[in-house]
C-alpha cells in the first residue's frame, strides 16, 4: 500500500479502520472522523482542512518551544547519523545520555544530584514508585509501603500509573490495581471549600488529610506521598498557598517521602526550571518528561534524591529495572538541543516576569466577568477558567461538563485549541507566547465564551 | 556547563555522579567505570577507547537494520520540520501514524487490523494487560480475569510488566505486584525435560501446565495466556515444535485469549514478520517494539485482534487508557522508513532462506564440540549456546553463570558484543549480517570459548 500524506480522505478511513486513539470512545470517533493535523509553525497547527489553530495545550502540555524548530531536526539527525542506539544497560552508556543527565542535576533541587531515564511519565512514575519501596525495603522496613495519592491526580496510563492516579474511571476499568495506593482529597478550592471556609484554611485542611491517611495506616506503614505540583489532567487545580509547606511538614514529621510529578510542571511552565521551587518543595524525587523534549522526542526522566540514591548505590546490588530506551541518544541529544533554546531565549525569566503575570491579569480582566465564569487563575503559563451557571453560587450545568465542552467546541472552531476537563477550560501554552499571542487567545476564548452562552440560554 | 563530546574521562566521571543505569549494581558500574559507545556504522559499535566491536546483540534486540542508516535520520528531520509532535487525543491524529497502523496490519496475521501505539514494550504490555481484562469485563465476566504467563518470562519492567513477567529478581523487588497472575513452567527443554524425557513430550507437558492452571483457577476465571513465542531475555529459549500447537488448542479449548510478546521476534528476528507465522500461531494481541524503528526511535505497537477490537469498538465507550507519545509522528515516521528498509533489502527473506539456516549450522558445526558447550540453537537470527561443565550431563560449572561470564567477557574483549544470562550466551544480531559476518563472529566466540576454558580448568 502506498499512501499519500495528502489523500487525507483516505488517511481519515485508514484511521478510522486500524487505529486505536489514547482516551477515546472508537464508536464515536469513527462516526465523526479524525481530524488529521498535518504541519505545525511556532504557535499554530495546521490540519488538513486548512485551518490555522492557535494551540493553546501545546499538544499535549509539552511543546514549550513551539512547533517547527528545525535546530531540533538537525540534532536528531546528527546523534541518528553517529549513534542511533545504543542501550546503557551492560556498564555501557552514551555521551548524551551523560551529557543530559549533567545538565539535569544541576537545573534541578540541591539534594537532587541523580537520573534514571525513561521514554515516558508513565513509566518514570513506575520507576518512582518502585523505587521508593524498594528503598524502605532496603532500609529494613519492607511493610512501609503504601503511598498515599489525591482524587483526580493523574500520574500516567500504565497499571501502576493509573492506580497511583486518582482517576476514578480509569480505576474501574483496570481489572486489578496495583495494591497498597491510598487516595485522599486533592486541594481544589473552587469545588472543595466550604462556603465559609477561606482558601488557606481549606488548603490546610487537604494537607491534613494526608496526615490522616498516615496516622489512619500507621506511619510506620506509609513510604510515601506523591502529587503534581498543579494538578494538571484534573484541571489544572492551583492548590492554595498554604497546601505545599503543610504537606512537607507533614511528610517529615512522619518520614513520609515526598514525590512530586512534574510531568506537566517541570522545563519552565510555572516560571521556574521546577516548580518544586515555585512552591518551596524539596522532594525525594521528581517525574519529569513532555517539555523535557518539548515533546519532539519520547524522553522522561525521573530526578532521584540523594537520600534514596544513597541507599539505593550503596545497600542495593543489582536494581532490576529499566527500560530497552533508558538513556535512548537520540531523545537525549533532542532534549540537550531543547534546554539550549529555552536558556537562549530566556523563555522561563519571560514566563515569570512578563508573560505568566500578564496571562494571569488577562484572564481575570478580560474573562472573569464573563457570565458563564467562576473563577480564573494560572501559574506560569498554565491556567483555567471554571464554567458555571450561577457566579455567586459556583452552580453547575447539567449534565456534567456539557457546557465547558461547548466552549471548547466554540474555541477550537475559532482557532483556539483549548480542553474541557468536566467543567474546567484548561490551557499550557508553549513558552514562546507572547503579549500578543495572549491577547489573541484571550480573543478567542472570550468568543467562544459568548457563543456558549447563546448555546446554553437557548438564543 | 560546557563538556566535550570527547572527553570521555569527564563522561564517565559525571556518568558515575549522575546517571542511574538500568538493572545495574551502581556501586559496582562505579568502581568500574562505563564503558562509553560512540558510533555505531553497519553491524559494528565503537567504544571511547577505539575498540571495534561487533554487535552481536543489535543493541538490546532491536537494531535490526544496522547502525548508521542515514535514511532514517532524514526521516525523522523531515518530520520533525514538518510536524514534530501532535497527540492523538480529542479526536485528533497525523498521517504518520495512521500510515503506520495501515502498514502493520497488511503484515500482521489475519486476524489482526487494529493497532494501539506506545513508546515502548513495556508500555504496550501495559496496554495488553489491560485490554485483555477490559474485554471480559465488557463481554460481562468480570471474573474472568486472571493472566497465565510463564517462569522466567519477559514482559518489561513498568510493575505491570513485571507482574507478567516471570523474573523473580524482579518480583522480589516490586513491593506489590498486580493481582492474579499466575507463573506455570516454560518450554525449555535444556533444563526442563527430564533424562528419558524428549523434548516433545516436554513440551507438551509445558503447554499442559498451562492446562492445569487454568483448571486449578477454573475456565471462567481465566482472561488469557500471554508468552513469547521464544522466550528472549530468559536466554533465547526455543520451545519444542510440540508446544505452541497445543498451547493454541487449550487457549481455544477454554475460551482464553492468546497474547503474544513479540518485543523481540517482531518484524523479521525469526525470518517472518511475525514469529506467529513462524509458530503457526493466530494471537488475540501481538506486543511488538524493539525492530519496529530498529531502536531508531523509542516506539510500541500492539496489534489488537478483531475480537477484542469489535468488543472495544462497538461495546466500551471510551477507554481510559493512552500515552502523550501514541502515534509519534516522529517514532512513526521513523519506523516506516525502516520497515521501507526491511522490505527494500529483503532482509527477511534472506534471514529465512540463507542467514538463518547459515547461523544454525555454524553454530553446530563451530561451536557445539567444544568442551564447554551444551547445546547450541538458533532460530532465524537469534541463538544460544548453553555453556556446560560436562556435556552429556549438563552439568554446570558453580556459582550459576560464572562460566557463561567468563565467555561473554572474552568475547567483548575480542571485538563481540554478546549476552550472558545465567549459563547462557545468547545472540540477537542485526539482520544485515551476512554469511561472512556470521563467520567471523563464530570465530570471536570460538576464541571466547577457548579463553574461558582455560581459565576454567586453571590453566
Amino acid at each position: 500500500m502506498n499512501i499519500s500524506s495528502k489523500d487525507y480522505s483516505r488517511l481519515q478511513q485508514l484511521d478510522a479502520a486500524h487505529h486505536l486513539h489514547p482516551f477515546t470512545d472508537h464508536k464515536e470517533l469513527r462516526a465523526a472522523g479524525s481530524r488529521i493535523v498535518v504541519r505545525g509553525d511556532g504557535p499554530f497547527v495546521y490540519d488538513s482542512e486548512g485551518n490555522e489553530i492557535l494551540d493553546a495545550m501545546a499538544g499535549l502540555w509539552c511543546v514549550n518551544i513551539g512547533y517547527g524548530r528545525h535546530e531540533l531536526a538537525d540534532a536528531a539527525a546528527a546523534q541518528i547519523r553517529e549513534l542511533p542506539y545504543y542501550n546503557s544497560f551492560f556498564k555501557c552508556t552514551v555521551p548524551a545520555s551523560v551529557k543530559l543527565a549533567a545538565r539535569l542535576v544541576e537545573l534541578a533541587p540541591d539534594n537532587i544530584n541523580q537520573v534514571f531515564f525513561g521514554s515516558s511519565g508513565s513509566e518514570s512514575n513506575d520507576t518512582a514508585l518502585r523505587l521508593v519501596r524498594h528503598y524502605w525495603a532496603l532500609e529494613g522496613k519492607p511493610e512501609k509501603n503504601i503511598v498515599i495519592s489525591r482524587e483526580n491526580a493523574y500520574h500516567g496510563s500504565t497499571i501502576a500509573g493509573a492506580s497511583l492516579g486518582g482517576m476514578k474511571p480509569m480505576h474501574k476499568q483496570l481489572g486489578g490495581a496495583v495494591p497498597n495506593i491510598v487516595h485522599v482529597i486533592a486541594p481544589y478550592a473552587f469545588e472543595g471549600a466550604e462556603p465559609n471556609e477561606s482558601d488557606e484554611a481549606f488548603g490546610l485542611r487537604a494537607a491534613r488529610a494526608i496526615e490522616e491517611a498516615i496516622l489512619a495506616a500507621g506511619p510506620d506503614k506509609v513510604a510515601a506521598f506523591i502529587g503534581e505540583p498543579i494538578m494538571g489532567a484534573g484541571g489544572v487545580r492551583i492548590p492554595p498557598a498554604s497546601y505545599w509547606p503543610e504537606v512537607q511538614r507533614i511528610c517529615r514529621q512522619y518520614d513520609v517521602l515526598l514525590m512530586l510529578d512534574e510531568v506537566i510542571t517541570a522545563y519552565g511552565r510555572t516560571g521556574e526550571w521546577f516548580a518544586a521551587k515555585t512552591f518551596g518543595i524539596t522532594p525525594d524525587t521528581i517525574t519529569t518528561a513532555k517539555a523535557l523534549t518539548s515533546g519532539y522526542q519520547p524522553l522522561s526522566a525521573l530526578l532521584v534524591g540523594d537520600r534514596i540514591a544513597s541507599t539505593l548505590v550503596e545497600k542495593g546490588g543489582e536494581f532490576y529495572h529499566g527500560y530497552t530506551y533508558s538513556g535512548h541518544p537520540v531523545c537525549c541529544a533532542v532534549a540537550l538541543a531543547n534546554l539550549d533554546i529555552i536558556d537562549r531565549e530566556a523563555l522561563i525569566n519571560r514566563v515569570r516576569d512578563d508573560t505568566g503575570p500578564y496571562l494571569s491579569e488577562q484572564l481575570y480582566q478580560k474573562l472573569s466577568g464573563h457570565p458563564l465564569v467562576g473563577e480564573t487563575r494560572s501559574v506560569g503559563l498554565m491556567g483555567a477558567v471554571e464554567i458555571v451557571r450561577d457566579k455567586a453560587s459556583r452552580l453547575r450545568f447539567e449534565p456534567s461538563g456539557h457546557a465547558a465542552t461547548k466552549v471548547r467546541d466554540h474555541a477550537i472552531a475559532n482557532g483556539l485549541m483549548v480542553r474541557a476537563t468536566g467543567d474546567t477550560i484548561i490551557m499550557s501554552p508553549p513558552l514562546i507566547w507572547t503579549r500578543e499571542t495572549i491577547d489573541l487567545a484571550m480573543d478567542r476564548l472570550g468568543t467562544a465564551l459568548d457563543l456558549a452562552l447563546d448555546d446554553l440560554s437557548g438564543k
